[in-house]
């Protein structure tokens, strides 16, 4: 993270990513790990080398209750992971997914894992649970988002309600992330026309005031009543879209990448989006 | 900012706001203030209770060097913030604008006032400088953003570049602000074509993230070779704008406010943008 290093060690530049919109139903695991593995093979046949699935991949969202939640759980040596390890090594990809996971604790978290050609490289538990899910379903992770190196660049992930907290998107670009992959489940809420949804925004405001990439890969279709956004979406150290939004549709989302812009956090000759937080003035207490 | 007290307490709604997107030029001090005066008398007359005018609205921005800038910094007692202080009086407004400040301690600071009928009720110094800023003009601030109870509701104000850090944005917001007001400069900078400034969706994010309306008046026009955004915009309580954005023309944005939604701090029945915050698990670590 020095400045005084080259800007673009350790980071290859462009790089190709992938974030698979897939639809998804609950309860119906050998459909959705089907599905998913079609846009996986899919994406690297586009030539990714980072693909992105959505959150609970395995299992959907809507679940009924804790039982039908703990009967689809995996642990992270199940059968979800172990097929997506297989398509790293076999297409030389380098996989974030989400997927309900089935704890040694004999809990379930709503869980991330990145998956590169040498296996399971980290895995992360969601920290900011929405709604139900805080409902006697998972239970939320207790720490940060991990950030690993890769052959491609540092890539850290976190899950959904997640980018909806600047300071956890901070806490992973000041880890060094260069690209953050999100599998995410927005539900469809509102909006007035023409404006671009609220958790696009806020995405690309996460990464233009940290200069980080972030790659979110978001469902899509309908599950027990809920429609989901299909806000799927890839954008640059800017916070700029490098991809079309298509909102709603199955289908996968591409863009080439020069990671290396994420090495330079200046904005202009005497400005550092991170050098120039004035820490000493945060506060951040809780409110009455 | 108790959840137990009546959401609307102390609040006003609906409110009618104005941002003055006015022309400055560096150097012409009589013509600023007559200029803002202008906008904000016609603010005034659309019937605007809160009146926001740019940053630095007394001098312009363009200094060549320490010694302009000097001489046409005011004290808060001086001619701009008296001129203002009798417009409040006059129309019963809140006036919240930036101006160059010079301090008592001979140092010249990026400040913003908030006035209204009764006087002077807050002055603020910019805490985060912008490039050129930084450069033997002005000294940045070391106090957090105030946050004012006002007969409207509580209104806070930072300048510019704060805007872009998520920090600041919620240091006023968990100090109960229900409208943030931000006189700004923004520099015009290339972006996508059919994109949205980044500023802008900055302060979206800013919004959304803690349910509280953002209030930005910019400038517009060309002063010494810069190009000014001229982006001003009024956002509501989910981080949507409620002025349609007139880049880079002169103008007033108005929208009439229901700042009781800022108290209400839930977005789901399980959420709440604020108690949902994990404190300890945030890292603000310097980076390398």
């Amino acid at each position: 993270m020095s400045d005084s290093a080259s800007p673009a060690s350790g980071v290859t530049s462009p790089i190709k990513v992938a974030c698979c919109q897939v639809t998804l139903a609950v309860g119906d695991v050998a459909g959705n790990r089907a599905r998913v593995k079609a846009a996986i093979l899919n994406a690297a046949a586009a030539g990714a080398q980072v693909v992105v699935v959505p959150e609970l991949a395995n299992t959907g969202y809507m679940f009924a209750d804790l039982a039908e939640l703990q009967r689809h759980a995996e642990p992270l040596g199940g059968p979800t992971v172990r097929e997506w390890t297989d398509l790293t090594s076999a297409h030389g990809l380098i996989i974030v997914g989400g997927l309900a996971e089935a704890g040694a604790d004999g809990r379930v978290y709503n869980a991330a894992v990145m998956i590169d050609p040498s296996g399971l490289r980290a895995s992360y538990r969601k920290a900011h649970l929405w709604d139900n899910e805080n409902n006697n379903l998972f239970t939320p992770g207790t720490a940060a988002p991990p950030v690993v190196e890769t052959a491609l660049g540092r890539i850290g992930m976190m899950i959904c309600y997640d980018l909806e907290f600047p300071e956890w998107v901070r806490t992973a670009a000041l880890a060094g992330t260069d690209l953050l992959c999100a599998p995410v489940n927005w539900p469809l809420f509102p909006r007035p026309a023409g404006e671009r949804p609220s958790e696009v925004v806020k995405v690309q405001a996460g990464a233009s005031v940290n200069r980080m990439f972030i790659a979110v890969a978001d469902r899509c279709g309908q599950e027990r009543g809920q429609d989901w956004l299909g806000g799927s979406v890839i954008v640059d150290a800017d916070g700029y879209p490098q991809t079309t939004l298509g909102l709603g549709r199955e289908g996968m989302h591409v863009a080439t990448l020069n990671l290396s812009d994420a090495r330079n956090k200046h904005v202009s000759a005497r400005n550092h989006v991170h050098t120039d937080r004035r820490t000493e003035l945060y506060s951040t207490p809780e409110p009455d």
